[in-house]
């Protein structure tokens, strides 16, 4: 319904957005193209650009109806998706990089998203050569489509507590995988619901009545020519979600399915056809590993994750206005940009800073994963040659750097992960009215991120892993028997200097306020520690204390990345003083801005003393506020979202917000075209439709 | 799809669920009736049943596709539903009350909504006797449907800041309504996309070339026959939104559209039609007192609504089970019921002890509204008597008591819906994973909720109201001309004792513990006044201090009301004494979590010492968590929500999670209709879907 000639000429009242907008990227002196480029490489987003472009030019990527389909549509519209995205990854040879960014414009979940992550990686990092060459390479060819089924209807976190089973059995060698009861349906399973033909299970291996616990098994489960189900097979979507609605999340029954020995995979452990025996892990650190890396992707990519949702509010906020200044001097024109709100910037800004918060700590965690993995290579090829057939438990004492890195990674997941969804829903409400529409953007995208929360650990289940090292740790400096690193560092330097008490100058000393935030840990570490040793409390009795903890280790690790990343010597070379100041400017808002909301324990610690923290609260915080708005604009610019990648009408970056969610509404919405009948009695519900079944019902 | 006998035979693992939960009701000598009884009445559970059978026995009200139907589908269920909902109330008599009563049962939002409330009650509060006739009658009888617009694309919160025009054309004694620019759109009006035939439009009112500023004015826009739009009238539906989609939130422009005279409600102010003269409102504090009663509605709903989460993740936390107890001795069978995790606890039971909280003082505002609107009435009366003609500003000093009830209402509106939309929130995470299908039943509620802190007043913008109403009430305390209410009350005692410093009894006295909260809200207001009025700071720099101000001040209100309901007589009648004893833990538990979590003002206030928050942090709360945890069940039981409202597998009373969960995702789940092919190369998309429009596109 194309709108008459007078609505067509109406235009937002002045100023205009994109007037309004331009005069905010003035205010700045910051070179966007320079923090870009220091952010991602200049490689990386040329790349970008690269792929955008292709994208664009291709009918099946347009988004325009996205936010008005229902389930099934979404559901078939991303597996046309899914299935062009491959063509073109074969098309312009991308490699997993390229496919991961085009993945990442088109910004939902497709169906074969566990096909090509953790199928493809379980079966390359577990599978033996025989294996590989039977199941991972129809898989890259996407002969054979895959997922990975661990969760279960009654069981999750609890990988132990699996019920499926996997029974040997020696007279014919084969497996039989089983589903004992209801709860043991496989469940939550991405690309299982429609599109997979195969599937890892992760399953209870017995032998001889004995088990072995979870172990994985290639499992074929639709037909490759009609691809209904097989014999023994009850396979399903799960319905629908919060979001994730493109993915078609899945459940399956398993009644006695036989499959061959070839298809437990066998890299780590294995039975012995011959005589039935059990072969143990040869080096289960290793796969320990992979969970770091995944762990640390994630607090990786929570700052960019956040930053979309900053971008909108930010941009949104910088073309509405609202009411005017209430100490404008009377007769003052126009109304306030409500950017200029101060309880707006202390929404918006203290989340602008988080981003680039977490995205130099998941810098700084992936380049020491990456040293570290070298370090455990070289273990494991040792482990391997001396220690084979020794069990799991035995092999972690090599590891100490690992471990350090692996509870690193569990708390700064949940951390990172938990900011940037709660602080997607403080910019979606930040945006007022407006940001309960689709079109803001906003709500989608948080739907489909919230279970990140969940997955690859629970965020508060993983904060036990983190306490558990932490006390471990704490127990081994007070041994003096402690490996040399930044834990066991802060924990000696507190119990060094805690009976002098510590004097943190956090408004003066940058490096004060980092050890401030160690103080605070290492405080919490041995009140935790007196509690479960001396006190003989219950774990249970203490979670609430070690999530705080684990909370705690995990804000100061990121306010410590990001003041080493200030001084780094990479920063310091390409961005200017301008940006560089900004950014300082960011770390302090950040640092101050958590610390504030944190205070009790920083007050009971006696890390600082309650007249810092008012006069943080009350002057340094509203300064920076101040200090930073101006540049705000140009800070999220910095994280070079598209707006083909963004689909938000109050995140244009040409700040045409309005004219955006007109269009929108008026010429894309479905909706619209029905005409309704209004009276209750009549017999008729909608006049335009003959499909209204309600009218018998009537 | 009916699936396989063997599946059929599946059942959960045991134990069962509906064991665990029965053996947990068991734990607790709770009345469930009588706590129902005392909370919401005997007659109006009683009703509550008897409409519940009605809607249950009526097909088109069957919810089990809800969560499957896209938007427009949605819709067109809603409008059935509504239409039925309204033969049903002429049918069986049903009054206003009754009415509301089936709504929330059927719990989503329709598209009579905006009619059945703001139209009429717009009608009924501002037309005259000639007007009423006019326009509320044939709405009563549904032969008008409206909605009430004044929410424009540019403004939201700053009514003064619309831009709708009403001109008024002496010649031929009608009023021009038009919509100058594109911001000028009605935007948001619920009912108007599709459904409203008439608006309550609010538009600038001007005479001869002069503002007025907005008043209402009655629009047809739809065709009584048709309902195609009028000429000049170009509307729709504004699209997809978060939630909501049951209802057709509309825009609206008009393009100098002519209604008489009479279309301006006129029981406040009027134009005189012979001198074209603006007849000045008569009593605006009565309009004034139509929002507070709406706001202290939203306090006591807000209870309500967190109960729904809250009752879902407490049932589900008792059926599902996860790890053994780390503690538990070595050979111990069994998983741990998710409820023992002290995690859970510290996340769920605060807010089971929110949900009373906010019930007792949403009952406590509705009656000190009824009782002060007694009183304005007469007050109404005689202002109309001696001060017709007078303007807005002298007509308020006769509403002290109002004053402080409006802002009483703003600031427990802003506190009660932020608790209860963030509460559910944290409902549905506790879930853990199968919070996130749509079966949990809470995602979706969630969802349509969170309109809630930004209507009738956005959240952060209510809190300003507060902080002027308290900075107000202190300068009047300080030149001692103060009104005698609680308010002044709490102040006084503060500016007597502030010298001598304060002792409160945090845990060992209630009365000491609700003073704490009147000595924080109290610090905080002279703080802020000592910035304001002496050291004067912007209005907008202290907008931080001011929404904390607030927030103290309503979360002092909450403790203190459930306080007062604990020693109210009708609560010590109709409870047994253990029922009163866990009541007395919950105020305890939301009173003392509250503080923990803003311990830093409590500190600086000196409200209380940094020892006592230690000790209220780790023993007497961890002490009140395992108190309540036995009757938590049953807590929840006595908010009296059927499994037909609830809809939710994981909230189910007889704690069959499990199998619900799997009848909703393999029966009524039409996405496992499609049979897709799953290889990307192939032409095909849906082997069993003709319309398989992208076929082509591959």
């Amino acid at each position: 319904m194309s709108p008459p000639q007078w609505v067509k000429d109406l235009k937002p009242s002045p100023p205009q957005g994109s007037d309004l907008i331009a005069t905010e990227r003035e205010k700045s002196q910051i070179s966007v193209d320079k923090l870009s480029n220091f952010l991602f490489t200049k490689e990386a987003l040329e790349r970008q650009d690269r792929i955008l472009a292709i994208l664009k030019s291709e009918e099946v990527f347009d988004k325009s109806q996205n936010y008005f389909h229902g389930r099934v549509d979404r559901f078939k519209v991303a597996l046309a998706r899914a299935k062009r995205l491959r063509q073109l990854q074969v098309k312009h040879n991308w490699n997993a990089d390229d496919y991961n960014v085009a993945n990442e414009l088109i910004s939902e979940p497709g169906p074969y998203g566990l096909h090509s992550s953790m199928y493809l990686t379980t079966l390359r990092g577990q599978g033996t050569p025989e294996q590989q060459k039977l199941f991972l390479e129809p898989a890259e060819n996407y002969e054979h489509i895959g997922c990975y089924a661990q969760t279960e209807l009654g069981h999750g976190s609890n990988v132990r507590g699996l019920e499926t089973t996997a029974t040997w059995d020696p007279q014919d060698k084969t497996f039989i995988l089983h589903s004992p009861h209801l709860t043991s349906a496989k469940w939550w399973i991405g690309s299982l619901g429609r599109t997979a033909n195969h599937a890892v299970v992760m399953a209870q291996l017995i032998i001889n009545g004995k088990k072995y616990g979870p172990h994985p098994f290639v499992c074929q489960i639709r037909d490759m020519k009609t691809h209904e189900p097989l014999e023994g097979v009850y396979v399903g979507d799960i319905g629908p979600k919060f979001g994730y609605n493109t993915m078609d999340n899945g459940f399956l029954l398993l009644n006695h399915v036989k499959i061959p020995h070839v298809n437990m995979l066998a890299r780590f452990s294995r039975v012995d056809p011959e005589t039935s025996k059990y072969v143990h892990p040869s080096s289960p650190s290793l796969i320990y590993g992979t969970l770091t890396w995944v762990r640390s992707t994630i607090v990786l990519q929570s700052g960019g994750v956040l930053a979309r949702g900053v971008t909108i509010a930010t941009r949104y906020a910088a073309v509405r206005r609202q009411f005017q200044d209430r100490d404008a001097p009377s007769g003052t024109l126009g109304e306030n940009q409500v950017l200029n709100y101060t309880m707006v910037q202390f929404r918006l800004l203290p989340l602008l800073a988080a981003t680039f918060a977490l995205h130099f700590t998941g810098k700084a965690m992936m380049a020491l994963y990456q040293e570290n993995q070298k370090k455990m290579q070289l273990d494991a090829e040792r482990i391997s040659n001396t220690a084979r057939g020794a069990g799991p438990e035995e092999t972690h004492s090599g590891s100490d750097l690992l471990a350090d890195l692996h509870a690193t990674s569990c708390g700064l997941k949940a951390l990172g992960s938990t900011t940037a969804a709660e602080g997607l829903e403080v910019c979606r409400r930040a945006c007022g009215g407006h940001g309960y529409s689709s079109f803001s953007g906003i709500g989608s995208w948080y739907a489909d991120y919230l279970p990140t929360t969940t997955w690859e650990g629970d965020n508060y289940m993983l904060t036990q892993q983190v306490a558990r090292y932490l006390l471990k740790s704490a127990r081994a400096v007070l041994k003096g028997k402690a490996p040399n690193n930044d834990t066991t560092k802060i924990f000696t330097t507190f119990l060094q200097k805690q009976d002098m008490g510590a004097a943190h100058d956090i408004l003066g000393s940058d490096s004060d306020l980092v050890a401030a935030f160690a103080w605070r840990t290492s405080f919490l570490t041995f009140e935790a520690l007196k509690h479960r040793d001396a006190e003989k409390n219950s774990w249970n009795s203490l979670l609430v204390d070690f999530w705080r903890l684990s909370t705690a280790h995990s804000q100061y690790l990121v306010v410590k990345n990001f003041y080493e990343a200030l001084q780094s010597e990479s920063l310091q070379r390409e961005l200017d003083p301008v940006t560089i100041d900004v950014l300082h400017k960011l770390f302090r808002l950040y640092a101050l801005t958590t610390l504030e909301k944190e205070a009790s324990e920083f007050y009971s610690s006696a890390a600082v003393t309650v007249r810092q923290i008012q006069l943080a609260r009350t002057k340094t915080v509203m300064k920076l506020l101040e200090e930073v708005r101006p540049h705000a604009l140009r800070l999220v610019d910095a994280w070079h979202f598209s707006d083909w990648q963004l689909d938000s009408s109050l995140g244009r970056k040409d700040g045409k917000v309005y004219e955006d969610l007109f269009y929108r509404a008026s010429q894309l919405n479905p909706l619209n075209g029905l005409t309704i009948d209004p009276y209750p009695d009549s017999g008729v519900l909608i006049k335009n439709d003959e499909s209204a079944k309600f009218k018998s019902k009537l």
